[in-house]
């Protein structure tokens, strides 16, 4: 992580989040090197200072209603480079060094089929091997 | 629009999209050139639809109640190339060919600032000439 992206304290201009009734905000993760798009989360407050903190991103699940550490079962951890915030404080951008791959099906993105079912993305690992 | 990318019937592989309890999707706007990410906003099924028939980005506009065709006041038009879905298809990707600048404020994308306010984006409009 870089410390420029990511200082302890927020400035006097740092964009208001604008967290939904859930408290919670959309995230994107962005392999920061190669633009591709790895998933789309959420993020409660807590999980937003979390990665601020450690430089790890953190989301917060909706369907085990727990703050998240990604990578916390399967090692595939994501160095979060910088955050952005978009022009309405309504969502999120993680831009992420991705160890291993992003989504629990084994591909690099979770983003790995077309609408129409065609598989487009990559598969990196075996989930048998990496989840018990 | 590639016509392979979205033909008009859906094949039977085609992944199910699970909708939220207001019926809407978050969508990620990528420029499929760059890989720039330009937007994050919410579809209804007619929006996937419309999008599909048209090959011109539609979202859903939860502050209007509305169909909204991207680029219907401003001319900024996304050619959509592609259409992904993750995983558990409860988030869509739109890889778009961008006429003139996805955000509002003029930058070419929303998320034109770190979560610190630094501006990180380019400004390709100015608002003022755009909207009346």
């Amino acid at each position: 992580m870089r410390e420029s992206a990511l200082p302890a304290t927020m400035s006097a201009d740092a964009p208001e989040l604008a967290f939904d009734e859930q408290s919670l905000l959309p995230v994107i993760a962005q392999d920061a090197e190669t633009g591709d798009i790895l998933m789309l989360a959420y993020a409660s407050s807590e999980a937003v200072e979390r990665t601020r903190e450690t430089g790890l991103a953190h989301y917060y699940s909706r369907s085990r209603d727990e703050l998240w550490k990604k990578g916390g079962s399967s090692g595939h951890t994501q160095d979060v480079e910088e955050i952005r915030v978009d022009c309405d404080g309504d969502a999120l951008l993680y831009r992420v060094d991705q160890e291993g791959g992003a989504c629990h099906t084994g591909y690099e993105s979770c983003f790995y089929r077309s609408i129409d079912g065609e598989i487009v993305g990559e598969r990196v690992f075996d989930p048998d091997d990496v989840y018990e």
